[in-house]
Order: structure tokens, then C-alpha cells, then sequence
């Protein structure tokens, strides 16, 4: 069995809130879907297919280019709750591990650079997912780290492509570039002043899309929002992201000017807001995940605001992801009821929290 | 004019906690209601009755006894925050200032010991209303100042009194003995055990009435109450208060039992409950009074229960006073429109307890 332990921040280089408009948007994705030659589409792929394909990325990754002396991570090999951690981290897809049924896919993995914020999933939806994430908003370098590591496969491996179709995807949405650029993005602003849903509705106008933080069909929680383009085909990788870039842009920037529209007519509303936010996080003995966000996102606007001299915004994404019930029950060491897992979340929260107090000198 | 600023703790040695059962009990009071022979009842008395009636009790306050050397605080002379300030300290009633009109009625006056924790109300509904007040429960101990106090008045002026009706007072409902006792008690135990109305229904059943904290009509708020005996006539003094004990007694037993239940039943529900209060209070920049009453409610529960290390009952006590608007705009130097006050109730309340917890060194 692959142990995870070992690796407590794997996957999540991009906490640490270096990249530019990182008070709005946390992470920059991009994701490149393709296919090998000569197999059947995960769908209908054997399981001597799905071995075999595996083998060939595993042949890959041994030689040089990005993805040397990466990890390889087969879903079935790993333990459930360091598949639970994964997904939590976004680092592979509820259908790569097929959460669901708890019996993952065989021949399924995850493949993750120790050197570079690139991996790959294998025997997903379709036989690879290139990935690519930076911290903040990198639309562009996000897009040549992902067309690099393609580049490298497809010097190794024959892909599926059609000259008029341009890459093949086991659903037709992907075919065309298989890219999927997206951004999770912080807009608390253009909640509060109302003004999301004009906005989100103006990214569907323009072949964008969004949804909230946990991926498709779940709500939105924390004013979390992850935007990414819809359409696939018929345009260039560069149009496509270069679209995104200037969207998104346009976002960030009626985001900022809602904060500081809120700042301007309601300031001790606000300030009020984002302590109690912090007072809760800081002293409740019991806290599910999704007050934690809620609360988080509090803080993390009054923080881009000014009006918190702390946690810096690293703590507040770590605690975005630690908080979540696979890592906090990897931190007990054991399963937890959830009344349980909430009264340790708390204690988590409240831990990191007093300890970056005291680093200040608060 | 008479300026309060000089003594910031005026009337509020109760404050410091010291009395029995303090935990439940926050105070203990005994009020007589006289009136002096040969005057008419306040509600007909003219001018010059009410003048004579004010200069014959400073002629007895000048004298030796309980209010040698008091002072003595005619209403019309103090400021209006002044007398907000005393009524926000439960010194003197709201028909004593006429705080409704901002026209106190003319001769009304506050009698306050500076060495003991008695004093009296002078043409308030009754000629005399005789005080006194005292930290946790103690009925009998405050019941023994008032009745010494009443004894030194009767022997320096004749008081209306009748051999079969007893003392003669402006309502019929105070005649008899003249005597309220009461009790601020904070029941969080029963209200969160959902016993409180079986528990405060009782009390009527037997002669006892109760209100919340902010005297009649009001509503109740932070878990707090006032009991007290409904009837003054055709017992003796003794027997009231004798009463009043023993009932009361009986609710802080139940109280106690509510709160050890709710700790073996719901130990995490609570201990999140009181220090998601701490958190509030701690850090919110904004408070309604209300909430603060209800925040204090919480917090004093842990208190009482051991799940905080701090603050203290005093600390909690004084805030229940000072942090109300009168209290919060004294400090403030100026009147505050209602949003400022909230924000300044909020930041005393924080420094209050910041202090405090440096104190402890936490």
C-alpha cells in the first residue's frame, strides 16, 4: 500500500497564495483530456486495455521530462481514507476513485510531480487527464505547463486525434482541445452587494461556466466559485484561454470594486462581520465544514480589506482543505461520528488559529 | 449640578460577586414603601407638600444612622445622562426621573449611602421607597438593612400607618408590610431544559410573581429574571421573606440540577454554545445591548459550569451595567446615534475582556 503520510502537503504547492490576485482568486487549473491510440475509451476499455495503458504512462513517467520520479498512485493501492484526502485536495476526480461505491476503477491512478504543480489522473473518463494548477491567477502559465507535459506524452505515445476534430474525449464536450481552464474564485463582494448573479449570468452569455466550490451539482458554500469555459471545440487552446483571462479579469475587477463599494457604505457592517467570523473560528468548540467556509470566507474579505491584521491568507486556504473530514480524521488518527469530526475540527481551527495569534505577537 | 462622573461605581457593590450562590443569584433586593404622616399621597401632593417632604428627609440624612452623610441627589438637578446612568443601575425607578418626558417631577430625589449598600427614593409613587441591595442571595441580610433603615426613619419622622391596614401606601397593592423583596436570578439551565415556564408558573401558584430583567412589560432577555412576592399585606414581614426563600431556594436547586443535566447530556453542544459567545463578545465590532445581555448569559453558564477559565462573575456583572447605552455614552464623552453606540458598546466590551484575559495570561 502507497502510504500518504509521508507527504503532508502533496499536491498543494499552491496554498501558499504566491500567485498574483491571490486575495480573490486562490488556484488557476488547466486540464488536458486525451487518449491513447489504439484503445477503447475508458468506457468500453478492458481490463487488459486499462492495464496496458497504465503500463505505458508508468514507462513514461520512468523516463525523462516533467513527470521524472513522479508518484504513481493506483487508486486500488492506496487506502480509502488517503482517497478521501485526495479528492479533498481536488486532486483527483470522484469518478477516478469512484468514491461512490468505494471500489475504485481497476488500473486507475494518479500520477503527481514532486518537482512541478503538474500530474496526470490515467483511466478516468478518458485514459488521461493532464493536469496543470498555480496558485492565484495564471491562466496562461497554467496553460504552458499543461500543453508542455502534453507535448512530452505525445512525444512518447501516439494520442487520438482527428485532423477536423482535433483531439478525441470519451464524451464529445471535451473533444476539440480536451482543455478545461478554470479558476476558483473568491467573490464574498459581489455576493453581499447582490451583484452575482448578473455577473455569473453574463459568464454563461460568453461560453464560460461556473459552479460552486465542491464541483458539479452541490451548492455553493463560502462564496466559493469555481469558473471555467464551456465550449472546447472550435477554437484554439490560446483563444480559449485568452478568453478566460480577459473574463475572469473583468471579474476580479467588479469584485474589488464591490469590496471596497462595502467598505465605503457599510464599513462597521463589514468589520463587524469578518471578527465575529473570526471570533467564532477562533473559540467555537464545534464547527461543521461548511460553517468553516462560510466563516473562512468572512475572514479571508476581511483580510483583502485590510481590517484583520491576520491569518495570512496560506492559513486560511490550508484551512480549506485541512478542515475537511478525511484530514481532520487522518489528523485523529481514526474514524470519527460526526459530532466528532466536528468537535475536532473546531479544535484544529482553533489551534492553528491561536498559534499564528501568537506568532504575530496578537 | 450634581456631577456622578466622580463615582464611577456608585450603587453597584453588588457587582463584585461575594454574596452566596452568586453563580445563579446576582443580586438580593428589599425595597419599604412609607409615607409620611400629615401629607398627601404623591400622585395629590402639591408643591410645597412635595418640597417639605424632600427637606424633612435631608433634615434626617444630616443626622447620625445608615444615611449619615448620604448623598443626596435631587433628580431635577442631575444631568439626563446622569439620570439614565441611575436607571440603567437600578437606582431609581422611571417614575422617580419621568424618564418618558425628560421632566423629572419636581422635589424627587435619590438617597445613597456611600458606606452601606442602602438608600431611598423620595417622592417617587410613595413619599419613601426605602432600598436596599445586596451581592447573590441574601434575603434575610438585605431584609435586616431595610428594616434598620425603616426603624431609623420612623424614629425621626411619624409614618402613615394604620393599626389594622398597616403601612399606608399610595397603591393599595404595597399596603400592609410596603415590602417587595426580589431576586435577579440567571436561570440559562431551565430555559435551555425547556422547564422554565412549569418553573416560573409555579411561582405564582404560591404569592411570588416574576418579570425579566428590565422591570415591567418588558421582555425577558439574557436568561435572567426577576422574582419576587406579589402580596404585602396580612403577612409579616418575616413571613414573606422567609417565603421568598425557601421558594427561591428551590428554583436555584432546580437551576443547579438543569445545569449539571445539560453538561452530562449535551457536554460539546454547551461548551461550543458558551464559547462561541466568549468569541463574539471578544471580537464583534458592533453589539446590540441585547445581545451582549444574551452573550453574557452564555458565558456566565460556562462560568458557572467550569468550561471557560475566565472571565470573571464580577467582569461579567460590570459589563451587564456598563455596557449599556447610558453607561457606553458616558464613556464615550457624547451621545451616539444608535449604529455608533453599538460600535463603541462593542469595543468597550472587547477591551474589557482583552484585559482581562492578559490578566490571565492567557
Amino acid at each position: 500500500m502507497h502510504d500518504l503520510s509521508a507527504t503532508p502537503t502533496l499536491g498543494l504547492e499552491w496554498l501558499h497564495a504566491s500567485g498574483p490576485h491571490s486575495d480573490v482568486v486562490l488556484s488557476t487549473r488547466v486540464r488536458l483530456a486525451r487518449n491513447l491510440q489504439g484503445y477503447p475509451f475508458s468506457i468500453r476499455a478492458k481490463p487488459a486495455d486499462r492495464d496496458a495503458i497504465l503500463s505505458t504512462v508508468r514507462g513514461i513517467v520512468a523516463r525523462d521530462g516533467m513527470l521524472k520520479d513522479a508518484w504513481v498512485l493506483p487508486v486500488r493501492e492506496l487506502q480509502r481514507t488517503d482517497r478521501r484526502l485526495l479528492l479533498e485536495r481536488h486532486l483527483v476526480s470522484r469518478e477516478l476513485v469512484n468514491e461512490a461505491t468505494g471500489e475504485p476503477p481497476l488500473a486507475s491512478a494518479l500520477i503527481l510531480s514532486g518537482q512541478q504543480p503538474v500530474g496526470c489522473m490515467v483511466n478516468e473518463e478518458d485514459h488521461l487527464r493532464l493536469q496543470a494548477i498555480l496558485s492565484g491567477f495564471q491562466p496562461v502559465e497554467c496553460w504552458k505547463l499543461a500543453d508542455r507535459l502534453d507535448e512530452e506524452m505525445g512525444a512518447h505515445v501516439p494520442l487520438a486525434f482527428h485532423h477536423e476534430f482535433g483531439y478525441l474525449t470519451s464524451c464529445p464536450t471535451n473533444c476539440g482541445t480536451g482543455l478545461r481552464a478554470s479558476v476558483l474564485i473568491h467573490l464574498p463582494g459581489l455576493v453581499l452587494t447582490k451583484e452575482i448573479h448578473k455577473v455569473l449570468h453574463g459568464l454563461t452569455q460568453v461560453g464560460l461556466t461556473f459552479r460552486g466550490l465542491y464541483g458539479e451539482g452541490s451548492e455553493v458554500v463560502g462564496n466559493f466559485f469555481q469558473i471555467s469555459n464551456q465550449t472546447t471545440l472550435g477554437k484554439s487552446e490560446e483563444d480559449l484561454i485568452d478568453h478566460l483571462q480577459k473574463m475572469v479579469r473583468q471579474v476580479i475587477e467588479y469584485e474589488v470594486r464591490a469590496r471596497s463599494i462595502l467598505v465605503r457604505d457599510a464599513p462597521s457592517v463589514i468589520e463587524d462581520k469578518v471578527w465575529r467570523a473570526y471570533g467564532i473560528l477562533r473559540y467555537a468548540r464545534s464547527l461543521s465544514f461548511e460553517e468553516v467556509m462560510n466563516l473562512l470566507s468572512g475572514v479571508r474579505l476581511g483580510l483583502s480589506l485590510k481590517l484583520l491584521p491576520g491569518p495570512s491568507v496560506y492559513t486560511l486556504n490550508k484551512l480549506m482543505i485541512f478542515a475537511q473530514n478525511a484530514h481532520v480524521e487522518r489528523l485523529a488518527g481514526q474514524a470519527l461520528p460526526p459530532a466528532e469530526l466536528d468537535v475536532h475540527r473546531a479544535a484544529y481551527v482553533r489551534q492553528v488559529l491561536a498559534e499564528e495569534e501568537a506568532g504575530r505577537g496578537a
